[in-house]
C-alpha cells in the first residue's frame, strides 16, 4: 500500500471534481476553496481536450524538436519582464527549485542559501534543507542560513514601516556576514514571492526590493518561488511582479497544467546559459508535448476568462466580506492576502493577539462538515488558509463567507 | 526560448507517434527503435483514454483518499517479492532517486554513497552527484565513491570467472573502507539492475549478489535504480528479479505511465516507515488519480499483450539476428542485452577491441537516413543502443536488422 499523510481526521473520500466543486463518495458536494493546483477549475474540459489530442498524437522527450513545446516557451517567456528571457522545464516544483539551488550555488559567490524560518520549497535531498516548514525537529544545515519572515501582523521587536523592513534586512545581512565568516560564502536566497507558506503576512514596504539589492551586492542570486504565488494568484500574473522586487530565477509549477504534472525554471539567458556551461541538464518527461498542451490551454483559459481580473476582484470581495463579519467576530485578528489568497489570522483578543489555534482547527473541521474546504497555515495554525480555484465567483464566495459566519456562531 | 541538448546533428521534427513508428514533419516515418518511455507504444489509445477518463471525472492530490491511487498501488506492490511491501510516488525517476538517497543516508550507518563511474540517477544536486556519466568534468564529492561497472567484455585486470567477480566485489569493499576511514560512514550503494547507462555489460555471475551482500552486511541500504530496467523491458517485471540481487529500494519511472509523468519507490514498510518518522514527504502531483490511470492503463496493457513473453522472444530474436550479421561484419565485437535492451559493441578489431567511435556515430546518422532510430552509448561510445518500445514484433525486428545490415555495408 502506498502511504501519505491526509488531510480531516476523517479523510475525504472523493470520486469526482468540476469547476469549483470536489463530490465524495457518499454523494456530498464540497466548496472547493482550498486547491490551488486546479487553477483554471477542476477538470477543466479545455484542458483535458488539449492532454487528450495532444496525447493521442505525439508524446516525446524534448532531445527531439516538437512545435507545441516551443511555442509554448515562447508565450510563457512573454509574461516575464523583458531580462527574464530563457527556462528550463521540469516536472514539479521541487524539481524547478532544486535546478535553481544548483544554479545558485554555481553561479553565486558561494555555497550558502538564505529562505525564511517558516517556509516549504519543496521534498528533494537539497531542496528540504531549505524548508523548515516540515523539518520534524529543529535541523541544522551548514549551507543554510534562515531569517524570521517578514510579517507587519507580529512585528520583529514591535517595530513598523521603514524601521521595520531594515530590521528584516539587518536579519539578511546577518545571514550573508555569517556565511562570509563561515567560509561559506553566499550563493542566494530562494523565498516565495508572497510568503505563501507562512501564513501571507503583510510584508513591511521596502523588505523585498532592499533584500534583493544587498543579496545582489554581496554577489548572490535571489529566487522567486512563484510555484504558488504565480499564475494570476495574486491578480497578476507573478507574485514579484505585484510584490516590486526583481528575481535572478523564478520556479513555477502547482497551476501550470492544471494538475498535469508541468513545472519550469524561468531565468535570464546569461544565466541559464553559464549553468549549462557546467552542467548537463535533462528532464525525461518535462518539456513533452503534453505537458505543454496543458499548460498553454492553462494560459488560454486564464486569457480568455479573465481570470487575473477575476482573482484581484472576488479576493478583494472575500476580503471585505471578511471584515465585515470581524466587526461581529472578535476571533478574527487580521485579515489579509492578495487576489484569490485569503489569510483570516484567529486571535483570542485582539489586543494580545494570542492565536486560537484550537478554534482555527474547530473551524476548519465545521467548514468542512457544512461543506466547504479549507484548511489553516502559519506558525501557531490560526490563519484560514483560502486559495479557491481562480474561476471562483461572487456566488461562490458568498457561500464560504455564509459557511464561515454561521460555522464561527457554532464555536 | 527553452534550452535543451538534442540528438542528431540534423534534429528531428517530429510531429506524430503511433505503436513502433514516428512521423517527422517532412513526411518521414522513423521506426523507433531507441524511446523506452512509451512502453506499450506511442499513443497508445488504452492509455490516452484512461487518462483523458481520468482528467475528465477527478484529479486531486493524494491528501485526499482516492480509489484508484490505492488499488494501482496494491497492484504494483503484488508485482514485486513479498519483502517489498510498501511505496511512495513520485513524478519522475530523479524524484525517486533523490528519495533513496535521502532513505539511505537516514537509515543506513553513515552518509557515503557508492555508485559506478559510469552511471547515470538523475537530475537533482544530490542525485547528479551520484551520476559521473554527465558530469562536465571529472568532479569529486565528499560523500560518493565510484567503482568501475562490473563488465565480462572488458574485465577488470584481465580477470574472468569467479575471480572477475571477486575483483570488483574488492571494489565495492575499498569504498566502504574509504568512508569508514573518512568517518563518513556508509548509507548504500546505488545501481541500475542492468546497468543500462554502462553500456549495458555483461555481468559477471555472482558479482551482484556479493555486492549486495557486502553492503548489508556494512550496514548500507542497496537501491536498485529500475527507472529503465524495470516494467517488463528484461523480459521480466523487474531487472533485480532477472539479475538475482535482492535491493532494500527499488525505484521506477519513464515507462511507468508511457510517457505520463509518474514514478515510485518501493520499499519495505519498516523502511519507509523510518524514513517518515524523520521527514514530512508529499509530492503534488505524485499519486494523483490520473497519474495512477495511466500507469495502470500500463500495467492492462502489459498483461494483455504478454509483453513480458514478447521482450523476452523479440529481443532474443534481435540478438541472434545480430550474431548472424556479426559472422560477416567483423566490426561488431560483442552483442549482449537482455529482453528488448539490445547492445552491440563495435570495434576497429575484435583481439584488441578497439572501440570503433567513429564508425558507431557514423551507423546511427545512416540509420536515421534509413528511417531507423537508436543510439549509442558506453564509455567510447561505441556500444549500438537499441530499447525500442515493448510491442516491438519480429517484423519490426526483421525492418531494423536489414537497416544495420546495410547501412555497416555503406560505412
Amino acid at each position: 500500500m502506498g502511504a501519505s499523510p491526509l488531510f480531516y481526521d476523517e479523510p475525504l473520500h472523493l470520486v469526482r471534481g468540476e469547476g469549483v466543486y470536489l463530490y465524495a463518495s457518499d454523494g456530498r458536494r464540497y466548496l472547493d476553496c482550498y486547491n490551488n493546483i486546479p487553477a483554471v477549475g477542476h477538470c477543466n474540459a479545455q484542458v483535458v481536450q488539449a492532454i487528450a489530442r495532444q496525447a493521442s498524437t505525439l508524446n516525446v522527450h524534448s532531445r527531439y524538436v516538437s512545435d507545441n513545446v516551443v511555442e509554448y516557451a515562447e508565450r510563457l517567456l512573454g509574461t516575464f519582464g523583458a531580462e527574464l528571457d530563457q527556462m528550463i522545464f521540469t516536472c514539479t516544483g521541487s524539481e524547478a527549485n532544486d535546478q535553481a539551488l544548483r544554479m545558485a550555488r554555481m553561479l553565486g559567490r558561494g555555497k550558502g542559501m538564505i529562505c525564511t524560518d517558516y517556509t516549504y520549497h519543496g521534498n528533494t535531498e537539497a531542496v528540504s534543507q531549505v524548508s523548515p516548514l516540515f523539518h520534524r525537529a529543529r535541523q541544522y544545515f551548514t549551507e543554510v542560513r534562515t531569517i524570521p519572515f517578514p510579517d507587519s501582523y507580529r512585528p520583529l521587536d514591535g517595530l513598523s514601516g521603514d524601521a521595520l523592513a531594515d530590521a528584516y534586512v539587518a536579519k539578511v545581512q546577518g545571514a550573508i556576514d555569517s556565511f562570509e565568516q563561515a567560509g561559506i560564502g553566499l550563493a542566494g536566497m530562494i523565498l516565495c514571492s508572497i510568503f505563501a507558506n507562512e501564513g501571507l503576512p503583510t510584508v513591511p514596504p521596502g523588505f523585498l526590493e532592499k533584500a534583493t539589492n544587498l543579496i545582489r551586492k554581496a554577489g548572490g542570486l535571489v529566487i522567486a518561488d512563484e510555484v504558488q504565488a504565480g499564475f494570476g494568484r495574486t491578480g497578476k500574473m507573478w507574485g514579484h511582479d505585484l510584490m516590486g522586487f526583481a528575481p535572478d530565477i523564478v520556479t513555477l509549477g502547482k497551476p501550470m497544467g492544471n494538475g498535469y504534472p508541468v513545472a519550469a525554471l524561468v531565468s535570464r539567458a546569461e544565466l541559464l546559459d553559464a549553468f549549462r556551461d557546467k552542467v548537463f541538464y535533462f528532464n525525461t518527461f518535462a518539456g513533452a508535448p503534453v505537458a505543454a498542451a496543458a499548460a498553454g490551454a492553462v494560459l488560454d483559459v486564464i486569457e480568455q476568462q479573465h481570470l487575473l481580473d477575476n482573482a484581484r476582484r472576488v479576493g478583494d470581495y472575500i476580503r471585505d466580506g471578511f471584515k465585515r463579519l470581524a466587526t461581529r467576530h472578535p476571533l478574527m485578528g487580521d485579515i489579509r492576502g492578495v487576489g484569490l489568497w485569503v489569510g483570516v489570522e484567529l486571535v483570542r483578543d485582539r489586543g494580545s493577539k494570542t492565536p486560537a489555534t484550537a478554534d482555527t482547527a474547530q473551524l476548519v473541521n465545521l467548514l468542512k462538515e457544512s461543506g466547504v474546504l479549507i484548511s489553516r497555515i502559519g506558525p501557531y495554525d490560526n490563519v484560514l488558509k483560502i486559495r479557491p480555484p481562480l474561476i471562483f465567483s461572487r456566488e461562490h464566495a458568498d457561500e464560504l463567507l455564509d459557511a464561515v459566519d454561521s460555522c464561527i456562531e457554532r464555536l
